[in-house]
């Protein structure tokens, strides 16, 4: 099966109240590498995987490392929970644009239910300077009717306070186990229209990965022989208006960095959010990777934000 | 057994508050076909089935699709979520009308005990310029205690702002699929009851189909022995003053819309709600259809809504 | 085992508030048969079991054939739910007093942890002009917590806004089916008393039954031989100075139709609410068998409400 | 195991808000047997048990008996529900203490997962003119979370309104059944320290019955070798300054009545409240049992409450 | 594997707003030993194990017995729940700084999907004159969801009130049995990071015990040869700015008391919090291990508050 070219998505910016578009400005121009792109750095591996991801690199695991990166290395904003944005942020503020993630959990019990309760409100963000929130909704699981509802409270603060939604859109789930996995491109693909027809102003969404599970997602999926590049530009392309930026996942090397930021730039989206990819590395070895993303990121630009 | 015919049902409109009423009037007689009718376009198809619908015409998987599709056709109005409706719906605004469909779910997990939670709300319609409000009521899901508390605020909410509640009302859950199905006659004839005793104005159904499985229906639906025309009548009347629009479904051939327009026209029905049946078609091909569907229901009008 | 005869009631009417005895008083004393009776007619069948009971009598599958006949054949009031209510009531207001249904389910699921929530409130019900609301209580069910809890909420707003209430008092669920069934004395007889004790100013009953499941209920009801006149009245003692109404169930024939109107009258209840047994006939015998309902309520009051 | 003698309770009148104390007073000195002493008559077995508790005493059923003797035979107070509250104490407002009972539930479900919601609130008890309030707390229960939470609201709500809290503090739920059961010493003097610890003013208790199955209980229960006179004194201890209430359960002989009475009195508890125990029997024993039980309250007093 | 020297975290208190700081301080300088240490006394074992924890020292199921340690051994502060506050703590109000302790539960069901439910609020410890408040948070278990909800309105209350939140954090649940067990380094580290990325200011944490289940846990954990010391100042280190308490556990000797109080400060910690250790002594033993207590507290502080 053969898959055509879309039509061009508009403007983002241009549907927004004025208060979401100061702040998501901030980000796309004002920080970070700039001209409508995205380089965020998330900083809840601490709370999504445990401290055992800060052990490839000790340092990594007191906060002011990550804090201290965001600020220096010039990113768009970087991504904490409440606790860490009220005890580390107030040292960085104006440096560099905080995202308050208001839900999270734990990765010790299954995720064949995943759902993530809110910790913190919009409120707390507009009270702590952030500039956006980011939300994580976990598409397809079993508990997706509890999710939806809290996503919508989330929502309709967000356009309360002018505050910009990101959401982690990540298929989850016993049910989306079944049908070709977290990963696969029917997944990610649904998982990207699902956050842009919620509300979301950026998604979050992971690269889909091409294997043998995919013949086991709904049709026309599980017949359709795409190249990831052609997968992730139809995720792009689900998403509309909103805005995409690639998760990075575990840390990859130095070339697979840069590609897929490279693919995910040359498939309408705006940016990339890798965490591990760049703070499990050491200071010097970050600063550096940072640089290639940026460069990547300026030098691959498709879409007006 | 025979089942005879059933007194006329009388005006809704004549029921209705001003609010309602103003806005309602703008559906069935300002804009669309009019006189009385309703051509409606769905667009939540990328929420409720993913974007795996939009694969047949790849166009569509652009919301600009469908929007411009409503607008210059001449539909009565457009159903679509929230992010839709804030991000697409403000290039249409007053081109067509806006129905806000407040709740929905993907349908990844098993629909054994469906339910859908609420992702907007009536007050969102308002600040849009909505002029009628969607609802999924999943009748006779093992979760309907919390689907109609959950409906129940929504009333409320339409009756305080005058707001047109159509309701999707569908059979579904485990328990229905033993007594029939959810396509059987017993199973579309009790959700059209359900809708109009719970509050619906307008109550959209899908088209009963006659078959093997309806022998596992509760009496007297196993021994009945009636046409899909007086069928889908009986489901119309059940509805009572509640306005009855068909669903269309997966994609079929023109001859079939067309004679399911027919059907539910002729049964008393307001009109028809077809999504996939229209936008899985090219523009022309597409504009084709939907003048025949507009022809078809002028030319079979018998209610006074 | 030998029961005696129990004390006597007092009147209900001189411990209510002014609003709960104005309102109470139009439906035992200002309409139906009056003289301190209540002729109910309830219409909720088409949520409660489906269209399939309008079959025996397809007239009555319009709503105006049940409310035409609560105001022509001089009823106490009609029972509906909301959606009815806000509809057909209107073109009677006035003519017969409304019993607003606040809460409902289908029956299409099964009834082992049975639990019906509200779809309308006690301020609807003062909207609509309605003289008393009326809840549905599953005595035993697993889901009982929350059935009482949200009858608290019911019976709250009914002592603020001075609406009676009037409680369909169920005894339902997996567990009441292993001791005797939903229709054992033993179940009725504490359906009663818990609806009397939780607030309810009117309790609806059915007839309880004499069986082999009897042995299976607790001590001594176990052990009892009571004859049906004996147990309805235990059953209306138990609900104390709350007014008792029998319930008719699905359609019998006429000798029994009186009978257990005469049964419960005896028995110091006030009245019966039968509805399959009336709307099932067509209208010059539903005319016909209110008739005799309405001379034997009056020959057979033995209690002051 | 030898458990030695604990240090003396301090007054808990002094601790109490002038509210709390105002009415607990009433009970204590100013109606019943007084001296500090409580004499409590329950009256909600009607929905505990069902009415199958009142055929030993076919005039037992109508509520008129108990509050007749409550008021007649100089009761501390007489607890009861809503319904009984509403249309049976204005008869006797004044005459004898009300003690409204908030919650309760039937005993038809298995008791395994045991949970009472609240039916009534603690402004339902202001509103009648009670002058404390009984709460059910499941100590235990696989649903405990529930109940502790809800069990919180009704604290506050005394709090606020200076209304004393008199907690049924009942070991129950399949997790207690295995650890030696819901009379066993351990699960007793669990229950007695919970109350406390949760807020209550007054503990009612059941007595800890020494049997076969205490070797189920934890460590040390397990092996302690304790009179029954030992464990009900241990069980007060654990109450602290809240002040305990024997409960009867159902009808043992006079001896029995008598010596449990005095086995609380000498233990350190402030009385009983025997409900079964007393109305059970006829009128004129009834009130000779009670003024064996006032005898026994006046004659061993051990504490100043 | 080997894992290498941490940076040192910046002081808690120069982030923390005026009415936290200000009752911090109370427990860290003003009451107990000082110079930035806290030696906290728990009584909860009441009601998170019952009074068997009281049988070893009869005394202490005398409330007083510990409160007057609390006072006269000069703690920096006891906690315990609402009605210990409210019946014993008045006779102490001002010679000991209170911590209220928000939720607790019993331990008889199992703690499988352990959660624990508020039964008092921050307002309660406002009201109370508490200087902090403590809530225990299930880290890992299948029902975290409910718990971080529940703790974000804690931290909120604490936030609006200026009040201080000392979390229990404690690895419980079916899913850290299978992964090491609730005593491993791999849960209390998570536990220590998961409280303080939740707006914890000081963290409770057991010491990590190595074991064969370590083996369980996931990596790299599962691999990792460290000492119990190293385990322990790895914890600290997670817990970020936040302060540290160790938790005491069951008795053990006196060697062992002051070893593991000398770990903990080593490692970074600000004190301890150890109950059954102490008051499960007889009254001059208790104040001999407070003074052992006091004095390795006071010589091996390694950190500014």
């Amino acid at each position: 099966m053969e898959v055509k070219s879309l039509t061009e998505q508009k403007s983002l910016l241009t549907t927004l109240s004025p208060g979401k578009r100061t702040r998501l400005r901030r980000l796309l121009f004002e920080f970070g590498p700039g001209n409508g792109t995205l380089m965020l750095l998330p900083i809840d591996q601490g709370i999504e995987h445990g401290p055992r991801d800060f052990f490839p690199n000790p340092a990594s695991k007191d906060p002011e490392y990550q804090f201290r990166l965001a600020a220096e290395a010039g990113y768009s904003a970087l991504a904490c929970q409440i606790g860490m944005a009220s005890r580390y942020y107030p040292d960085y503020a104006g440096q560099v644009p905080l995202i308050l993630k208001v839900n999270g959990k734990t990765d010790i019990p299954s995720s064949s239910e995943s759902f993530s309760t809110c910790n913190a409100s919009v409120e707390d963000a507009v009270r702590l300077g952030a500039d956006a929130v980011g939300y994580t909704l976990y598409v397809g699981s079993p508990r997706q009717d509890l999710d939806l509802a809290q996503m919508r409270t989330v929502r309709e603060d967000c356009e309360r306070f002018g505050m910009p939604l990101i959401v982690w859109s990540y298929p989850r789930g016993s049910a989306i186990d079944k049908k070709g996995g977290k990963d696969s491109f029917y997944a990610i693909d649904y998982a990207a229209r699902m956050a842009m027809e919620m509300g979301a102003d950026v998604v979050k969404l992971n690269m889909p990965k091409r294997g043998d599970s995919d013949k086991d997602a709904p049709e026309p999926y599980n017949e359709m022989d795409v190249s990831q590049e052609e997968a992730i530009r139809q995720c792009v392309e689900s998403a509309g208006r909103a805005l995409v930026v690639l998760s990075g996942g575990s840390r990859v090397d130095d070339e697979m960095v840069v590609g897929n930021t490279r693919a995910v730039m040359q498939a309408g989206g705006s940016g990339v959010i890798f965490g591990r990819n760049v703070w499990q590395r050491e200071w010097s070895e970050a600063l550096e990777i940072v640089e290639q993303i940026k460069e990547t990121l300026l030098s691959n630009i498709r879409r007006i934000p």
